[in-house]
Formats: structure tokens, sequence, C-alpha cells
């Protein structure tokens, strides 16, 4: 009998930058111009129905002018396209069109398509670099920094997936003006929850001036794009495995994530997590970790944003306690949450320990009164 | 407009331990014992059904008798086992079983087992740990080392995955005897493949000691195991992401690969390998980088270890020259190969450069030959 030693001890170095603007279509060309992916010549764009004749072809259109080799992936918008079936069909496509390991993908759309897209580009010939070009206020908040990309299955979102950070990732503010105003809504959700769980300053900031973000007003919709970039990138660096920090961005996501996929994505993800967020003040503030007055203001401040705050009725109230069970922050079968602080903070309940595991019945309880 | 800069610069230890010997079970059990895996105490063993009785239940028998929580997931046994849709039955059964991130994925079997279920850890949870128990000397030459997992597509083979190190690897010499005799030969396919491109001395080892290895002998099995993971730890070490030099290991796989798709898999791998190996000992012999002489002793080694090195009738030649171009070396159009200078070295073409671009009615002239 004999031991061989694998040493595989090395240094990775994912640093990238996001571009956060107006119209930056030009910008992303002259990046790959200056060789932002080296000299890869091919590029599968892979973005959705609601985005394609926007912003996907008028990219398509000056990569081929640049000289480079372009094809265009589209999936059906929506939450529903967010499926391994989905992830297998562009790969077929992909492959069809003779894609190997010498090319880039960008994803341009919002939180669905760059999600695919960054776990396509995990995966495909065991990895090809990826850029995000991101058209909505949620890919903005959710998926620009973290490098979480995934699927999700008949059991459970989000949990067939991978950390694949991107190349650059372009925020366009212009874009979100585009947006049916159920979508700018539902971004709010993200935005609002990192107030909540690290910035009293932020939230303040979208009490102030909530509609000059929803009118697409440039001083506020630059704030809170860099706001969410700032808060998100603080909590990822200091944990980006997930392992134990990092679990507070899960904030209101405990019940938000199960109403949405109970629902079977009526709810938006940001509309459900409106939901999860009430949810998670109301339990904050049962077990003293916030006033009531304040659990309140985050309720109304969802409110105002458009969002529920309630369970809708068609919501069989028990099979959502059952589907809670499907969190992936449950360990040894017990519910963990992770709780507000007041405003702009979360609770520590031990050195790097964000989730408190909590009692069936309590969850329930908070769940009946919703 | 701004910009925001995400630093992600990081050191990771994959740093892992290859155990070679006979019956390592009770070794296995132990290692988890004492750590190896941190805290984790529940374990989703991927086995298919060649190995399921012989040493996956055995496994299973003893992690719950060392106190571990266990579940048996087995898939069929066979290279068409290794795609998309097996992938996401075995992710849905582990997720109806409740496994969530706090658990550590044990595959037990050959390379199909070993590549598939690698490649389910990768993105189960968006990772979670995993250790190879290696039962054929396939997955002992070619599995252990390298971090490679994938599955096959129906346009072409090995090309989803990603690379992901296991947390230790058991090549258990004593399955080998267990396997019928077309697999132990299809895994010597590889093992010659290590000494023709990396090797002379290991090449006439083999020559001198065939029979012993085909007979389980100790020091001939336990030379090969060690001198297989030896020679691809010292590609795999100096070029982790497959840049230049690891496309040495790709020898043979040209050709290989495309026969193994066209015969849709009749052949093992290892078999389609031998004929692979045959036709570029050919070119590398035509090309002037070996003589005949030394070709012909390649395709002889092939001969006695059981391997065919001619195309059986039923392949078309034209379907498998098309075949060719899915290859993952291919690029801007261009067919490349890898190619042996004399026994046991390969051609270096430029510097950090493995693989010679070859025009098609070259290798269509090399694969009517065969």
């Amino acid at each position: 009998m004999s031991t061989f030693n694998v040493e595989l001890k090395r240094v990775v170095d994912d640093t990238y930058d996001i571009s956060i603007g107006y119209e930056l279509q030009s910008e992303l060309i002259d990046d790959l111009g200056k060789g932002l992916v080296g000299k890869l010549k091919k590029f599968a764009v892979i973005t959705d129905t609601n985005v394609r004749d926007l912003y996907a072809k008028p990219i398509c259109e000056k990569l081929i002018k640049a000289g480079f080799s372009v094809d265009m992936f589209v999936i059906p918008a929506g939450e529903k396209s967010k499926t391994r079936e989905t992830k297998a069909k562009v790969e077929d496509a992909m492959l069809e069109k003779g894609y190997r390991r010498d090319c880039c993908i960008i994803a341009v759309g919002g939180g669905v398509v760059t999600d695919l897209a960054g776990f396509i580009a995990g995966t495909y010939a065991r990895g090809v670099p990826f850029i995000n070009y991101a058209t909505t206020l949620l890919a903005a908040a959710d998926a620009s920094v973290g490098g979480k990309t995934a699927v999700d299955t008949p059991l459970a979102t989000n949990l067939i997936g991978l950390f694949n950070q991107p190349k650059k990732v372009y925020i366009d503010i212009a874009a979100w003006a585009t947006l049916p105003k159920r979508q700018m809504a539902s971004g709010m959700a993200e935005t609002i929850k990192h107030a909540c769980l690290a910035s009293k300053d932020m939230f303040e900031f979208i009490e102030e001036n909530l509609e000059s973000i929803l009118n697409f007003e440039k001083f506020a919709c630059e704030y809170i794009a860099e706001n969410n970039c700032r808060i998100k990138y603080e909590v990822v660096m200091k944990d980006e495995r997930e392992s134990g920090l990092r679990e507070i961005l899960n904030l209101g996501h405990t019940v938000g994530r199960a109403i949405e996929t109970v629902s079977d994505y009526k709810l938006l993800h940001g509309e459900a997590l409106g939901i999860g967020m009430a949810a998670e003040a109301l339990l904050s503030a049962r077990l003293g970790y916030m006033s009531e007055e304040q659990a309140n203001r985050v309720i109304e401040l969802y409110n105002r944003a458009g969002l529920p705050t309630q369970i809708p009725d068609y919501i069989d109230r028990e099979t959502l306690v059952k589907k809670l069970y499907t969190d992936k922050k449950v360990r040894d079968g017990k519910l963990r949450f992770v709780l507000q602080k007041g405003i702009g903070d979360v609770v520590e309940f031990a050195p790097g320990v964000y989730a408190k595991p909590i009692e069936e019945e309590l969850a329930r309880e908070i769940i009946m009164e919703l």
C-alpha cells in the first residue's frame, strides 16, 4: 500500500469590474477590443424574449461590426426558464453551432438570464469566460456580485449551480426605464433588503427618495446601484463560499423562496421576497431583535415600493410550512432564519453564526398572521 | 457613470491524497472518522449496477455502523449513463431524500461513476465535497488525478462538466480482479498511453510484465497504479487548467473519442483509444516524429493487451472524419493532434504548444488505412 500526494495549492484571481451607467453597449465592445477576454473572437450572446430586440440585438450587431463572430441564443423570459432543461437546450444549440472552449458567453438580461448563462459558462467545455450585461434592477442588485449561478428544479430553487465569477458586469440603468412596473418593483425588494441588513443610511435614502427611484432619476438610481454593489461586495468578500456571514444575504429568503415555489412562480422573486421580509421582520420583532415600529417601517417601505407583504389567498399555508424545509440553510432537519437587528443590521447569534434555528410552530404562527 | 472593483484574489488549496492498495473500505471509514470532510455526517454514495453489491453496499454498511447517515444512488453501468439526464435523476433523488449542502458524495465505481459523481458534487448546492473510491484500472489511470468531471451529450463527449478536485481518492487494486476482461483491457489503454507520452521505462515495464498485470500480480499492479498517478500528476500540476501541456494527455483521443461516439458506445473508451493511439502513432511516423518500428511497437502492445487497433467495419469512415471536428482541441475550425516523439515523449511544436494542426486530407488518409 502506498499514498500519493496531489499538491494543488494555487492563487486564483477572479477580480473584475462592475461598470454602472447609461447605454453601455459601446463600452462593452471597446473593452472586448482592448482584450477583456484575451484574444477570444467567438461570442455566444444569451438573452431572453424580453430584451432580445432592445438590448441583445444591438449588442450582436456592434460585435459583428467590430469583427467578432456572434450567435444569439434566446430563452423564454421568466423564472420558468431557469431550469436544467433550458440549460441543456442552450448547450446543444451552442454545440450545434460549433462552440468549443475558445468562446465567451455574454448574458444580456435580468437575473434569470445572468444566473442561467453564468451556470452554462461554468460547465461549458469545463468553463468558458462570461460577461453580464444586466438590464434589470434585480440583476444589478442580486446577480452582479457574488458569483452565484444556478437553476431551479421541481424540488427546490437555486439548488443546482455553482460559484462562477464574470469577467465584467455592466449595469445599464437606462434599461430599467424599459422594465414593466412589476419588474422594477421586484428589483426594489432586494435593494431594500440590502438596506435592511447593512445600512440604515440607505434605508432612509430609499424612504425619502422612493419616488425618484421609481421615476428613474439619475442621482437616485446611481445611488442604489452603487450601494447594492457595495453592500453585497462587503458581505461576499468576507465570506466567498457562503459559510457564515454570507447567509445574511438570505434575509427574507427562507419564507420568500418557499412562497415563490409554492406560487408556482406566479409571484416574481421580489414579490415573494417582500412577503418573506415581512415574515422575518415580524419574527425579529417577536424575538425582541427589533421594535414593532421598526418592523412596520420595513413592511411599509415594501408596500410603498408596490410589493406585497401578505400571503395571497391561493397559497396553502401548510404546504408553505412544509416547503420551508427545502431551504438551503436547513441543518440537521431544523429551520434556520436570518434575523434583523433593528434597521440596517442583522443579529450575530454566535461568532460567525447569523442564522438561528426556529421551531416549526413559531414559523407557522408568523405565516398564519400574514 | 462609475466603476466598482470586485477584488477576488485568494489562495485555493485543493491538495489531496491518493491511497493505492487492497480493500480500502475500512481505511475510508477511518479517514472520515478522523475528519477527512470535517464534521459532515450525511453521505450520498453514488455507484452503478456493476459494483453496487461488491463494493458500494459494504461501504454503506460500514458507514452506517460508524454512525453516519447514508443513502445509495445507483445508476445503470456503462458510458450511456454519463448524461445530463442521469445527473438530473440523481440530483432529484438526493433532493427528495433531503440532501442539502451539508453532505458529501462518495463515488464508488469506474470512470463513468467518478466523472458523473464529481460533476454532481460540483453543482449540488453550488458544490459539496466528494471522494472517489475507484474500482477499475481506467478510473485509477484516468479519473484519479486532474479533477476533470463531465457528462456526454448527443453532440459531443465530455464537453459539459467542470474541474473539481476530490477530497481523497482510493484506488482499490483488489477490485480489478473482479472486472470483466474487456474492462481491464480498456483500462490498460490509458495506462499504455501514459507510458507512450511520458516514460520509456514504463513502456518497457509493460512490454515485459503485461501478463503479470493481466494476472493481477501485486508488484505489477502497484507499479502501474503508481506510475499512472505520477505521470498524470506531473502533467496536470504544470497546467491545471489545460491551457497547453495538459493537452498531451489527449494523445490518441482525437480519433479515439470520435470513434467511441460514432460506435454509439459499442466500443469501450479504452477500446476506442486503442484505435486512436494506432492512428496517432501512424500519423507521428508519417510526419517523421517516430520510426515505423516504434509505431509498430505501440500498436503491438495495444494488441497484446487485448485492444483493437483497427477501425471496425460497422464504422463509416467519412462520418468518423466529420466527427473529428467535435474534438475539444479544434481551434479556428482546424483539427489538431498531439503527436508522439519516439516512445515516452511527445512533440513540442513551439514553447507550450503540443497540438499540431493537421489537414483533414491527411487525417482521412490515416483513417482509411486503419
